[in-house]
């Protein structure tokens, strides 16, 4: 049976992502071996790397003065590099849930929090004042336990720091609003293993504790994210994501198509009597379409679950601490999958009218 | 024309393990999806890291009360994490090169060091003397840019760590004697990109310092290396080469196969007029084997680069920092690999005694 690959993470990639791996699984770049086993010393490796780079800053039209680096741990070692290498005294941390709250118990390690948060977190905070003597303010844009959303970019007069790890990728951005925008691969880009981190070099040396030099961004920029040997098979996967990025059209086509998939699943989730959508409509996510049962049906969300997984529907179980469904629709998710799930949600009202 | 990986790291891997890890991406543990696009969550790959540790626990013979943990970040981030985690005051580093430097380096941020170092980094300290107030001591058991190699386990009074990095699973070692044995997987176990750690859990929690959560050994520990996103992919391959090595009869029978490998190169190296041996020989490394040219034909070094690399060697440069030449020969390196390097050495030297 034909799966459909709804998981939050590590999540559906490109199949060309797939098959250009295992192609250089096989035979890297002519060399006779494969990309698992190749010195990231080798030039072969060397021309990834730096290709990986170039199309990063060509997509994201990333501005002069800032660096791209490929990093081992993950966003969660970011929450902690953040503060490491920016905060003196004080940060604001606009809290929009898990992944901020992670980020912010790090940040109360380096200093003071200021923290902006909403009524609960299935509506974002807009209007946000920022005292004009912190360091810095941290945004997640993407929400994927709640699946809220940032859609357009902020402007602050402090710098911005930005968790992308869930919607990288899927719109333009405007790099030159931000200081530091990061997040793991693992949704938009790569297998789980490597970090971006895009950072604007002059926002760096403003703090005076001594940083371990793994956690320190000038290292990696320095050594053009080569200073320890690189997570090389998750980059080179990154690279093919690029590669199919640009060759679709880049992020404008990305954007458009991101858009539509979203605008089908809601508007059924909308009609359907038997579902409803979790978040304040403005702040809906395009990358992870949280829905529950209706009150008068919740109680078939288990029969729900097992009806869509018998008709390939795989990981849309809404996480833990929330409940109910999520359907990440990361820009590889093929239109033809979001168009199996409504069918899947018609059939099942269908059914169940009939009884 | 046939390639012979003689990578210092990372390096050849067991064809067994880039077949399964294909097999993988193509359709992971019968899911219909790649190994690249699964969550960590889900219970196939639950299944991979639980099997992956018994594994790790059964080969290393892991007694009791010890934790095994898959971490981004490499080896270079442990060199920071052993000291976060472990140092109140003091510790001692025997200082063998490159790899300890950087250690020490990280490890003089949190306290202070005591360095044991020999005459130069071509033979190893012995008969260390530890100050018995010392938090620890921390050891590199092989040094893949000097190519020596301590191949017996220590028995120190105070708590020790060892990098094992570029030499696990290459012999039977006596877990119970160390405290931490971390490394990166890049050599004997993996694609770069997963760093693994064994750690005696009574060693923990002894120190005062706030320390980041990802920073911190009893996060992972306590979460079974899935606090955060571990590195899905490298841990798949990882598995896929511990299941090569049960199959192959265990370290017992690596140990002999490696040893057999490096006794028939480094005879070789003594014996050819060509070439000579930079280490002691008594601390030469199994894993990584330094040799430059004799005296008498340095100039022909180049050469034999050229010549080598026309029959297929690769990787046989010796690190920028030693000059000469290094051949490493990892679990998965054939034996043939071996010889036929030898017979280049032969060849090159007939051609020239001819001339």
């Amino acid at each position: 049976m034909k799966k459909y690959n709804f998981y939050a993470g590590p999540s559906i990639l490109p199949q060309f992502t797939i098959e250009e791996t295992i192609k250089g699984l096989k035979n890297f770049a002519g060399t006779g071996l494969s990309i698992a086993e190749v010195s990231h010393r080798s030039k072969e490796f060397d021309a990834v790397i730096e290709d990986a780079k170039s199309l990063f800053k060509e997509l994201l039209k990333i501005p002069e003065g800032y660096s791209v680096l490929f990093l081992g741990g993950g966003a969660s070692m970011q929450f902690a590099m953040v503060p490491y290498n920016l905060m003196n005294k004080k940060a604001v941390y606009v809290n929009t849930g898990t992944w901020s709250k992670k980020a912010i118990k790090e940040a109360k390690i380096f200093g003071e929090v200021v923290e902006v948060v909403a009524d609960d977190f299935f509506s974002l905070p807009k209007n946000i004042e920022v005292p004009s003597d912190a360091d810095y303010i941290h945004i997640t844009t993407n929400n994927t336990i709640y699946g809220t959303e940032y859609k357009d970019d902020f402007d602050f007069d402090i710098p911005l720091v930005a968790d992308m790890s869930s919607n990288i990728f899927s719109r333009p951005i405007d790099v030159s609003k931000y200081d530091i925008i990061y997040g793991g691969a693992q949704k938009n880009l790569a297998p789980s293993g490597v970090a971006f981190v895009i950072i604007k070099d002059e926002i760096l040396g403003k703090v005076n504790r001594e940083i371990p030099t793994m956690l320190k961004y000038e290292t990696h920029i320095n050594k053009n994210s080569m200073f320890n040997t690189p997570p090389v098979l998750p980059i080179f996967a990154a690279y093919q994501t690029l590669r199919w990025i640009k060759n679709l059209g880049g992020l404008e086509a990305l954007q458009k198509m991101n858009e539509e998939k979203a605008k089908l699943l809601y508007d059924e989730i909308d009609r359907n009597p038997f579902f409803e959508g979790t978040v304040a409509k403005e702040d809906r996510s395009l990358m992870n379409i949280c829905f529950v049962m209706t009150e008068e049906y919740k109680k078939l969300e288990q029969e729900f679950l097992k009806y869509a997984t018998e008709r390939g529907m795989v990981g849309i179980k809404g996480h833990r601490s929330v409940g109910g469904f999520r359907a990440s629709t990361y820009n590889a998710l093929p239109k033809e999958a979001v168009e199996e799930l409504i069918q899947t949600m018609q059939d099942f009202e269908a059914e169940h009218l009939a009884d």
